[in-house]
């Protein structure tokens, strides 16, 4: 029916549902007033930048209000900014998976609680391309880890649970037609591996530590781009486990800044 | 001699160092004259609070300008926010291992460049509590990972590299002693447990996905109080393990909200 499905049972025996790091709640807010008729969320790691995509929008569908500042629905919360256009809700999600998966758990209850129908997904945030052309867009078909396998290993207490980090197929393809309109942007589909450190962990030669030499650095990236991987980032792969378990259809496109 | 230390051949070689997510580097910024008399670093993961922690901080050693607003000097980023109190330094790191990772990094280098001496740091963030008093404060000894084990394990390239998490124990005893002239807040030393994960990760029954029984978590946060832990948060393992590395004299001591 196309309802976001929470997965736990223990919440319909809740008396009131704080999102606490989104600063709203089921008592204090009426969230299917509020968010009842979006359709599609955005999400990216920079608050300026999700707050500059929702203005953007704004002009984009001709709304009310286009021109103006935006009001940031979290505004008592500094953890994560959350804004609005028409259907569309725009999110940051700080960096790294830990963020985003906090501001996921919140968002898909949020979802749930306000009845939304056939929610689209979509990441829109920056990453490191590999061998690809700077200013190119990558919209991701698998995300993997740093093994190149394609797996989320969720800890659940003390047990780890292996997640699919599919994403959503057709989606991925809507959205490759979509880009031959804008020629200036080079967009292509393969994988895109997710780490959990930006330095060490993504082979750059300049963080506080580094014990690999130039070389090990290349042949791992050659590596990485042999199995399919054409960007690295960090949070698709629970950005894909959390969606696909929750029945959002997801997808990860994110430009390759140099 | 007190420096702190990059452990990066790399480094040396390179032209100019741009610390990327603080919007500061070599070439365009004057790092010994603005940072070089830094003696104390404080860290946490929310933004207000850090400007609010600098704000305090500039009343309590009388500086000029306390009282008014403070800069944030990373304001051309919004990735993290810094700010200045005299000796201090103030900055937020986000939320998670990945996150904070970033930051020390680039902090570091910072440091490094900055020709900084002795300087110690302190994680001043928000935890939860395991078997303490709400309004609680713990000081950590080692931060252990989610089986309760002193090691943070990081990803380098493809290889899997176990890191200490022990922190200063002299720090930690002093900190203790200041703690005597606050009887408000009761305060004590414990193992701090740092989990990638908020909802599943911790125990929790409010998130979008529970798989577990209330008594399965109980029973697992039983094991965890046994093993000496007694606060949970999600920074802890990967800050003493970079401090550690590179010679900052570092602590954690988290209040445990309720």
């Amino acid at each position: 029916n196309g309802l976001v499905l929470v997965k736990n049972p223990h919440l319909d025996l809740m008396e009131e549902d704080v999102l606490y790091h989104l600063d709203l709640g089921t008592k204090t807010h009426n969230l299917p007033a509020m968010f009842g008729d979006i359709k599609f969320v955005c999400v990216g790691g920079s608050p300026n930048r999700m707050r500059a995509f929702a203005q953007f929008m704004r002009r984009e569908l001709g709304l009310a209000g286009a021109g103006e500042d935006v009001a940031d629905i979290c505004a008592g919360s500094d953890r994560y900014a959350m804004y609005r256009a028409g259907p569309v809700l725009s999110i940051s999600h700080g960096m790294g998976i830990p963020s985003i998966s906090i501001m996921l758990h919140e968002l898909i209850k949020l979802l749930h609680h306000a009845k939304c129908r056939d929610v689209t997904i979509i990441r829109i945030g920056t990453s490191g391309g590999l061998g690809i052309e700077a200013g190119s867009v990558v919209i991701t078909d698998t995300a993997v880890d740093s093994s190149f396998q394609p797996r989320f290993e969720q800890v659940v207490l003390d047990d780890v649970v292996v997640r699919s980090t599919e994403l959503d197929k057709g989606l991925a393809e809507e959205l490759l037609a979509c880009s031959r309109d804008l020629p200036d942007f080079p967009t292509l589909i393969g994988h895109t591996m997710c780490t959990y450190d930006f330095y060490e962990g993504q082979g750059r030669l300049d963080g506080a530590l580094c014990s690999f030499s130039s070389e090990k650095k290349l042949a791992y990236l050659r590596r990485a781009y042999e199995a399919g991987v054409r960007n690295i980032e960090m949070e698709s792969t629970a950005f894909a486990a959390l969606c696909g378990l929750c029945g959002l259809k997801g997808e990860s496109c994110c430009f390759h800044l140099l």
